[in-house]
C-alpha cells in the first residue's frame, strides 16, 4: 500500500525550515506496512495548493496532508481541500466551545480569527487534538483515505500515533514492517560498524543501517513480514548477535534516551543523584529533569559558572582552583565529591571543560572536559576531548557523564 | 521567477533521510531573486519519477533535480528525464576520459557500470563536477532551464554556486529577494495576527507569512525587488510599522534568538545575574550558558529540585516553603532574592512551578508556574499558566523567564 505526503507552508520553502514531520509519518506507516512514494512541500499559495492535493488524491490510495490548520488567512488547507474534493465547509460548533475554553483557562479571550479552525470540510471525521487549537479531519471516498494534520510536531504526532495509525491498521490488508533501533554511545561509527558488519551482512531481510548522531551510534534494523509476529521473528533472530558483541556501548533497544535508561536504573536501586557542572551550564541536569519522576533520584543540581560559584555552591576549595585551574582532574573530582556530600546523595556526578570558542590555553584545547563520578566506593574521573563546536562539545560532556552513571549502575565492565 | 526542486532517491523516502541540500539550492535561488515553489521527493522509480519531471517542467522556468547520477541500477535520472523531454542519449567520449583518469590516479581500474556516468542527454551541456564522478547537466528548451546535479553535498555545493548560479544569474532579469523575521513572545499567534494584519494586508510585497514555534511567535516578511537595494527598501518601509504596533513583544529583527539578546543586553549594561530553578531543572541556565562568552556576565545557578536544595543552594526558609508551598510566589520570591544575594549579582531569576505530568493538586494544576525576577529595585512575580506537556511547560518557562529579564534590562513598559 503506498502513501503520498503533502506538506504545507512557505515557511517550509525558505533556506531556514524544512519539513521534518514526514520523516516521523514514515516510520509510522512503514510499521503498518504503507511505503511512502512521493513526498511534496508547497507553500500557502491557493492555487499550487490546490492542484498538489488533486494530484495526490488521483495518484494514491493514502495522502497526508500536513500544516495550514492555523487560525490565519494563509492557513488555507481546509478550504483547498474541499475545492479540490468538490465539497463545502461547516462551522462545527462542538469545537467552537472546546477553543473557547482552552482560551478561557489560560485567562485569554478567543480572538475571531480562532474561529477558522471550527471550520470542517462536510463528511469529514474530526481528528481530536489534545495539545492544540488545530483539530485535524479524516476523510474517505471511494476507498481512498485522506488525512489532514496539524503542522506542530506536539500536536501532529500523538494525533498520528495514537489516533491515526490504529485506525489506518484496519483498513489496510495485514502487512508489516518492524524496526528495533539499538542505541549506543561511547564507540565511533566506524568501530561499531567493524564490529556489527559480520554479522548483520549475512542478512538481507532484516535490513541494517548504521547511522550517526550527536554522541550517539544507531544501528537500525528493519524487517518485512507478512504479520506483525514473522517481522518480529525476523528481528528477533538478528538483534541478539549484536546486541552480543556491542552490550557495553548499547544503553537501549526498545527507544529510550539515555536519561531515561539511567533514570530507571537509579530508581530500581533506589539510588539519588545531584550534580555540579561548569561548561554544560545545567545541560546535565536539564536532561535528567528533562524525565518525569525524575525528582525522586534527583536532588537538584549547582551550576558552577564562575570559580566563585564552584566554592560557593559546590565547596571547590579556591586553592585547588588556583593550583590546578579550573578544567582539571583535580577540580572535576572535588566538584563531583562536594555536591555529594552536601546534597547527601548516592552519586555525584560533575563536569568541568573548555566548550569554546574563547577559553583555551596551549595545554587546554577546547573541547578537553573532565568529567567524574562521586560514589561511596571512590571517585572516578574521566579525561575527554571533544571535537566539534561548542554545542556539540556541551553535548557529548552531557552524553559522557550520563553513561558514567549508567556504566557505574549498571556494573558494566571496562 | 519560480523554480521546483526535485529531490531524488529512495533513500529520503525513509524516516531516517531527509532532503536538506534543497535548502542550499533554495538560498542562492533566493539571492538572484528565484523564489522556490515547490520540492518534490521522489524515489529511485522510473515511472514515477518520469511524472513527476514532466510534471515540472510543464508548471515551471527553472526545474532542478538532485540525485540519482551515480552509476548504479537505481540511477535513473538521465534516463528520466531524457523520456520526459522525448531525447535520447549518447556516450560522451570526453566524460569517459576523465572518469579513467580519475581512477587511475587512485590506482584503481574504472569498474564497467562508470561508463552509464558518462551518457549524456542530447542538447545538454556538462556541468563540471570537480569533486566526484558523476557531471552535472544544463539543458535549456523555449526559454525554460532544467539542471541536473548530483546528489551529494559536497560536490553539488560547489557546483551549483560557482558554475550554475552565475550562468542562471545572466539569463534571468535582474532582480533579488530578501527576507526579515520578526521574532516575538510573550503573545499569542492570533493575538499578534490581529495586531499585524490590518497593517500587512496594505501589501502584497513583501509577503507576510505568521509561525508560531514553542514559546514563539514569527512574522516572516519576504520581499522581492529588481535588485537587493529594492529589495531591501520595500522591507524597511513594512517593518518598522509592524515593529511600533508589536515593539513590546519583538526581541529580535536579525535572526538572533532571546538568550543572545538578552546575553548582549546584560554585557551592554555590564550586569551580571545568577538562577534558581526547580521545574525546569537546569534548563534557563543551560540556554543562558549555550551563548560563547556569557561567562562573562552569568555567575551560575542553583538547580533547586528537592525543597532540602532550595535552602541549602537558595536560602529559602524551610517554614516558607511549608506555608505557602514550593510552587507558589513567596518560594519564587525567596529563591530569586536568595540567589541574587548568594551571588551578589544584578539579577536573580527563578523558576518554580509543576511540569507534570505528576505533582498537581486540585489549585495547583499542572502548567502553573510562578517566574520571579530580583534587582535592588525589588523582585516582580509572574504567575503563569501554560498548556501543553512537561516539554512545552519548561521551554516557555525559560522563555518568560528570559524574556522578564529582556524587558527589565530594556525597559520594555508593560
Amino acid at each position: 500500500m503506498n502513501a503520498e505526503i503533502i506538506a504545507i507552508g512557505s515557511e517550509l520553502l525558505t533556506p531556514h525550515r524544512s519539513d521534518t514531520n514526514s520523516l516521523f509519518i514514515t516510520e509510522h506507516l512503514n510499521r503498518i506496512g504503507v511505503d511512502v512514494v512521493s513526498k511534496i512541500v508547497v507553500g500557502d499559495e491557493r492555487a499550487r495548493l490546490t492542484d498538489a492535493i488533486t494530484l495526490a488524491w488521483k495518484r494514491s490510495p493514502i495522502v497526508i496532508a500536513i500544516g495550514g490548520l492555523g487560525p490565519t488567512e494563509d492557513d488555507l488547507t481546509r478550504e483547498c481541500v474541499a475545492a479540490a474534493l468538490g465539497r463545502t465547509l461547516h462551522r462545527e460548533e462542538s469545537i467552537v466551545a472546546g477553543l473557547e475554553a482552552r482560551f478561557r483557562f489560560r485567562g485569554l479571550r478567543m480572538p475571531e480569527i480562532n474561529l477558522r479552525q471550527a471550520m470542517v470540510i462536510d463528511g469529514a471525521e474530526i481528528v481530536k487534538n489534545a495539545k492544540g487549537t488545530a483539530p485535524g479531519l479524516w476523510i474517505e471516498e471511494g476507498g481512498k483515505i485522506m488525512i489532514l494534520l496539524p503542522g506542530p510536531p506536539r500536536e501532529l504526532c500523538p494525533m498520528f500515533e495514537t489516533e491515526c495509525i490504529p485506525r489506518l491498521r484496519k483498513s489496510l490488508p495485514p502487512a508489516a514492517i518492524r524496526t528495533r533501533v539499538l542505541r549506543m554511545t561511547g564507540i565511533t561509527e566506524s568501530a561499531a560498524d567493524e564490529l556489527s558488519a559480520p554479522i548483520y551482512i549475512q542478512y538481507t531481510n532484516p535490513v541494517t543501517t548504521i547511522l550517526s548522531t550527536l554522541g550517539e551510534i544507531q544501528l537500525h534494523l528493519k524487517s518485512f513480514g507478512k504479520d506483525e509476529a514473522e517481522a518480529l521473528a525476523l528481528l528477533d533472530e538478528l538483534s541478539p548477535q549484536l546486541e552480543r558483541v556491542l552490550h557495553k556501548y548499547i544503553f537501549s533497544t526498545a527507544g529510550e534516551s539515555l536519561e531515561v535508561v539511567v533514570g530507571r536504573a537509579l530508581g530500581e536501586r533506589e539510588a539519588t543523584v545531584a550534580v555540579a557542572e561548569s561548561c554544560t551550564g545545567g545541560l546535565l541536569a536539564q536532561r535528567i529533569t528533562s524525565v518525569a519522576g525524575s525528582s525522586s533520584y534527583f536532588w537538584g543540581g549547582a551550576v558552577c559558572y564562575s570559580n566563585v560559584a564552584k566554592s560557593d555552591l559546590a565547596g571547590v576549595s579556591p586553592d585547588l582552583v588556583e593550583e590546578h585551574g579550573a578544567v582539571s582532574a583535580a577540580v572535576a573530582q572535588a566538584m563531583a565529591e562536594g555536591v555529594r556530600t552536601r546534597a547527601g546523595t548516592t552519586f555525584g556526578a560533575s563536569i568541568t571543560g573548555i566548550a569554546g570558542p574563547g577559553g583555551a590555553t596551549a595545554e587546554k584545547p577546547v573541547g578537553l572536559v573532565f568529567i567524574a563520578l562521586a560514589q561511596a566506593s571512590g571517585t572516578q574521573v574521566l579525561e575527554r576531548r571533544f571535537p566539534g563546536d561548542r554545542e556539540i562539545i556541551r553535548w557529548q560532556a552531557s552524553q559522557a557523564a550520563l553513561d558514567m552513571l549508567r556504566r557505574a549502575l549498571l556494573r558494566v565492565r571496562e
